[in-house]
């Protein structure tokens, strides 16, 4: 019996000790995906474009589809919302709500989520899908599928 | 340089040997995976939604994302399909074009496209962003975010 319970105790010390680093690290890589979302909140309601384009991957690959349009390229992906925000009135005040985070692989990720602009004359939100992938800049939007709702 | 030509070649032997299962099973995934949209296109245009329906992971976890919409599990999705497209005439002729399939992992992927339904009155067209998982029944998708072009 006294064996047994040795046995069963390495078995539990085994099993801890493959398990607690794995668990820990993916909760480290959804620690830091939701840390990049949460920059990008902060930079948008400074007014700042260029910050929140800072959780997008810089490739020529990075790809943004909204309704029936998609923007190739994380330059075109940045004039487009440069177009579609002119100014701060237009950016208002953005939130991500229902945060989901689905770990693929050790470097790939999916987020689906909300979004809301609180403006001054509407508030307009939409639903997104992320795929976030791990960079050598560390964590980034490699393509965001985004839907808005009927108003 | 006899010696140095039958190192290069053995470099290129454990090259090739390392190299091309990998290719090869990446090639086999991503004809899986377009197998699955083709039997759905294939269900689809013979009117059998439920048929259609195989290609999604049949589990409450599935997620179907459309505009502002958001449907949660597999029963429900059949449903909204069903209500969507109650008969052949609104069904139309279905294809699927412009197709990319991306690996993320041994056992994840995604598929960005284009569909388009050929009806006698119009000819709606949208974009989606789909999730593939490797279930025991083979890939299937996990997660479909789709956004309808403005007619």
């Amino acid at each position: 019996m006294k064996i047994f319970n040795i046995f069963l105790a390495m078995v539990f010390i085994i099993n801890v000790s493959c398990k607690a680093p794995q668990q820990a690290s993916e909760l480290q890589m959804k620690y830091d995906i939701i840390g990049v979302m949460h920059d990008q909140v902060e930079a948008w309601n400074s007014g700042n474009i260029d910050g929140y384009m800072e959780g997008y991957w810089n490739s020529d690959s990075l790809r943004f589809v909204s309704g029936g349009n998609t923007y190739s390229g994380w330059t075109t992906t940045l004039e487009g919302y440069k177009n579609r925000y002119p100014d701060r009135s237009a950016m208002g005040e953005l939130s991500f709500t229902d945060l989901e985070v689905i770990l693929l692989s050790e470097d790939a990720a999916m987020v689906f989520g909300k979004y809301q602009l609180n403006r001054e004359n509407d508030d307009p939100w939409g639903l997104f899908t992320l795929v976030f992938r791990r960079t050598s800049k560390g964590w980034r939007i490699t393509h965001d599928h985004t839907s808005q709702a009927e108003m």
